[in-house]
C-alpha cells in the first residue's frame, strides 16, 4: 500500500510493514522533549505512577527555555524540579541557563534530531524537526511522562496534505512568508490532525532555517506534523552534528494525499498575519499605515542565525524609530555567539535594539517584552492570539525578520522594499 | 563656620552662606530622577495635586530599567505611564528599552551629573553620583513629584563621617571590597542620615568605577550620601560627557566630622557579605566551602565596563562550573557595546554564561535570575536581605566581580587567588 513520508516513518517505528490513515499504532521514540513549563507536570505524572526510571537517559531532552533566566519564584521552582529530575535520572541532554537555547532551535543545532526519527515533545512547536525529514509532534505532559518511561507513544496515523512548492523566492522572502501564506490559504484548522508534506522543486530554494520556520508553524494550521524531503541541504546540515546512523524516507509516488496545495515561491510577497489569527495574512505593504510600539525578533520560529542576518542587513547603519522598542533574542547560545562574531549584535546595539539572552520570553507572554493595553508588536513569533503577549487589548502582527526589521526602522508595519527605496 | 564637602554643596544650592548639621533647608536641584517603578507613583502624586508642568524638562531623567524589557502586564503599564508622561512634558532625558541602562550607571555615562551638583532620585542608590563630587540622594516618589514640579527639595543637613583611605589596593581588590569592608566595620546603620566623605591618598588609587561602586552602597550603611573629592580622574571622566559649567567643592580643613574611619587599602582582601546583611562581611577565602547555584554579575553597583573586564580576565579560557548558572548583565547599552567590542561578552558566552540586556532585573527580585527555595547566589549587587532575590529561604552573597567570577568557575564561593593558583 502506498504511504506518505510520515506514514513510512511511523510504520517503521511501529514495527509494521504498513500503516494507513486513522490506524492506531504504538511507535518507538528516538527522542522525548520537555521544557521548564511542561516537564514539571510530566515529572509529577511520572512520580504519581511510581515509575522507577527513564527508558534511555540519552534519548530525553529537557530544556529550560520558557521562563528563564527565572522570571519569578514559581519559574525558579519549576526549573529546580527539572534540574533535580535530570540529575537523579542522569539525563544526558539537560540544558540549563547559559548552555541552552530555545528548544526547537537547540535540538537540531546539537544534532539531537536526525532524518527519519520519531520525536515527541511536550511543546506544540515540536513539529519543527520535520524540516530534517523527521516525524515530530507536540504532545501533552502525560504523554511526555509515558514516553520518558517507555520510549514509546501511541499515535493515530495522520492523513496528509501535499504542499507543492515551485519557483525561486525573491529577495526578502523567507520561510515565514511561505508558511503564513499557506496558513492564510488553508486556515488555522486547514490541516487538522493531518501531515503537511512539502514537495516540489521549490524546496531546494529554501534554506534549512527557512524550512525550520515552515515546519515549526505546521501546528498553526492544525497539522499533526509538517515534513520536508531530505536533500543535499538537509544532509549538509546534519553533517558534523549527527554522528549516528539515520534513515532517509521518501513518500511513495502514489502516496494518498487528501489534497494538494500549490505555492509558487516566485509570486510571494512579504506578509504579516494580522490580529488575531495566524491565518489573517496580508501583504505587508497593504497594511503599512499601522503604527507599532514594539518589535520582537526571535523565537523558535525565527530566532536563527539567518534570521538575524536578514534583520541586520536591513538595520545596519540605521536607527530604530523613535517610540519603538526593539528586542532581539538569538535563539541559542551558539547563535548568539555567531551573531556576535559576525557583527550582527553590534549592528543591533548601534541601532538602539535591546539584545536578550536566549529565551522564549515574550512569545508566550512570559517575560522580556510584555505589552500594555492597546500596544502593538510586530513579532517573528508564531501566534497572535488575543492576549498572547500581554494585555488582551494588545495586538501582535506576525512576520518574518525582514518585515520585522523594516518595521523597527520605520515605526510602523513596513515591507523591506520600503527601506531599500530610501525609507529612513 | 567650617563645613563638610556635602554641606558646602547644600549651602550653595540653598542660597545660604553656610549651613550646619541638623538645619532644615530648601535647595535647588540640578536633576530629578525616577525609574519605571517609582515614577508612576510620582506621576500619580503630580497629577493628584493638579500640577501643570515640570520645572525644567532638561533636568528630569526617567529611566525604564527595573522590570524592563517588560516582565509582565503591570510592568508594561508602568512603562507606558512613564512614556506618556515624558512625551506629554517633553522630558529630554527619557530612556526606554534599547536606549537605556541601569539609571545609576547611565546618568554619569551620559553626562547628566557633574561635580558640585545636587541630585535627587526616587531610588535609594541615587547616592552613586557622590563619586563625581556631587550631592545626590534617594527620595520617595512624593519628593520626586514635588522636585519635578518645583526644581527644589527640602533636606535636613547631614553631619558627616570621614573615611580616610590610604595605601594601594592589591590586584583583584575593587570598590566593592572597600565598601563591604567599610559597612562591615560600621554596620548597616553606622552612618544613618550622615554623609560618608571619602578622603586620603588612597582615593587616587581607585578608578572611577570603583568610586561609583563605593558611593553607590553608602545607603547600605544608612548614609544620606557618600561623596568623593574631585581629582584628575573625576575631571577626566567628565571630559567629553559634561559640557556645562560645574563647580568643584572641597571640605574645609577643619570641617566638623563626627568621627574618622581609617581603611588601609593595601590590607584589604577580597570579601563577601554573607546573608542577610551587607555588613556581614567575611574574607572570601574563609567561606570558600559554600556551594552555590547561581552567579549574577551586574547591577548599578558592579555592572560597569571595568567590572566586566575583571570578570572576563578570570573567566577567559575557562568554563563555568557544572550546576551553576551565571548571568552577566552589562549595566548600559554603551557598556554592552564596549564589552562586546573588547571581547568580554564572547569570553562569557564561550564559558557558558547567559548575557542579558541591561536591566536591574534580579537585584531586587524583579526577573532575570530569581531563586527557588534554598538556592544560593553570589551577586555583585548591593543587598542581601531575606528574600530579595527570590524565595525567603534563598541566600545572597554580595561580592565584587573578581570573587563572583572565581565563584562561577569553581561552583562555590571562591577568592580570585584560587583561580590564579590553578583552580579549574
Amino acid at each position: 500500500m502506498a504511504m506518505t513520508m510520515t506514514q513510512k516513518i511511523l510504520a517503521d517505528h511501529a514495527g509494521l510493514p504498513e500503516v494507513r490513515a486513522g490506524q492506531l499504532i504504538r511507535a518507538k521514540l528516538d527522542l522525548v522533549l520537555g521544557n521548564d513549563i511542561t516537564t514539571p507536570v510530566a515529572i509529577n505524572e511520572f512520580e504519581k505512577h511510581g515509575l522507577s526510571g527513564v527508558f534511555n537517559r540519552d534519548k530525553i531532552a529537557i530544556v529550560l527555555d520558557h521562563f528563564t533566566p527565572n522570571k519569578d519564584i514559581k519559574a525558579a521552582e519549576q526549573s529546580k524540579q527539572c534540574r533535580e529530575f535530570a540529575k537523579c535520572n542522569g539525563i544526558t541532554h539537560f540544558y540549563d541557563v547559559g548552555q541552552m537555547g530555545i528548544e526547537h532551535a537547540l535540538l537540531p543545532e546539537q544534532g539531537l534530531v536526525a532524518a527519519g526519527e520519531a520525536v515527541i515533545g511536550a511543546d506544540s512547536h515540536t513539529c519543527t524537526y520535520g524540516a530534517l525529514g523527521a516525524f515530530s509532534t507536540g504532545v501533552g505532559s502525560t504523554d511526555m511522562a509515558a514516553g520518558m518511561a517507555t520510549g514509546e507513544c501511541w499515535f493515530k496515523v495522520p492523513s496528509a496534505i501535499r504542499v507543492r512548492l515551485t519557483g525561486q523566492p525573491k529577495k526578502w522572502i523567507g520561510g515565514k512568508d511561505v508558511v503564513l501564506t499557506l496558513i492564510g490559504m488553508i486556515g488555522v484548522d486547514g490541516a487538522r490532525y493531518q501531515s503537511l508534506e512539502f514537495t516540489g522543486d521549490g524546496v531546494a530554494a529554501l534554506s534549512m532555517d527557512d524550512r525550520f520556520a515552515i515546519a515549526n508553524m505546521a501546528i498553526e494550521a492544525g497539522a499533526k506534523n509538517g515534513i520536508f524531503p531530505v536533500d543535499e541541504a538537509t544532509i549538509a546540515y546534519m553533517k558534523g552534528r549527527v554522528n549516528r546512523e539515520y534513515q532517509v524516507y521518501e513518500a511513495d509516488a502514489d502516496a494518498p494525499y487528501e489534497k494538494t496545495v500549490e505555492i509558487d515561491l516566485s509570486e510571494l510577497r512579504p506578509v504579516v498575519a494580522c490580529p488575531h489569527l495566524p491565518s489573517n495574512t496580508k501583504p505587508a505593504d497593504e497594511v503599512n499605515d499601522i503604527a507599532i510600539d514594539q518589535v520582537v525578533i526571535g523565537s523558535c520560529t525565527n530566532g536563527r542565525l539567518s534570521d538575524l542576518a536578514t534583520a541586520a542587513e536591513i538595520i545596519k547603519g540605521r536607527k530604530v524609530a523613535e517610540n519603538v522598542r526593539v528586542i532581539v533574542i538569538p535563539a541559542t547560545q551558539h547563535i548568539y555567539r555567531e551573531a556576535m562574531r559576525l557583527g550582527y549584535l553590534y549592528t543591533f546595539i548601534e541601532a538602539g535594539c535591546a539584545v536578550s539572552t536566549p529565551t522564549c520570553g515574550p512569545c508566550l507572554g512570559g517575560h522580556m517584552g510584555i505589552m500594555a493595553a492597546g500596544e502593538r508588536t510586530v513579532a517573528t513569533t508564531n501566534r497572535n492570539f488575543v492576549g498572547r503577549m500581554g494585555d488582551p487589548s494588545s495586538e501582535i502582527y506576525l512576520a518574518g525578520p525582514a518585515v520585522a526589521a523594516a518595521s523597527a526602522i520605520l515605526g510602523r508595519i513596513a515591507s523591506p522594499e520600503e527601506i531599500e527605496q530610501g525609507g529612513n
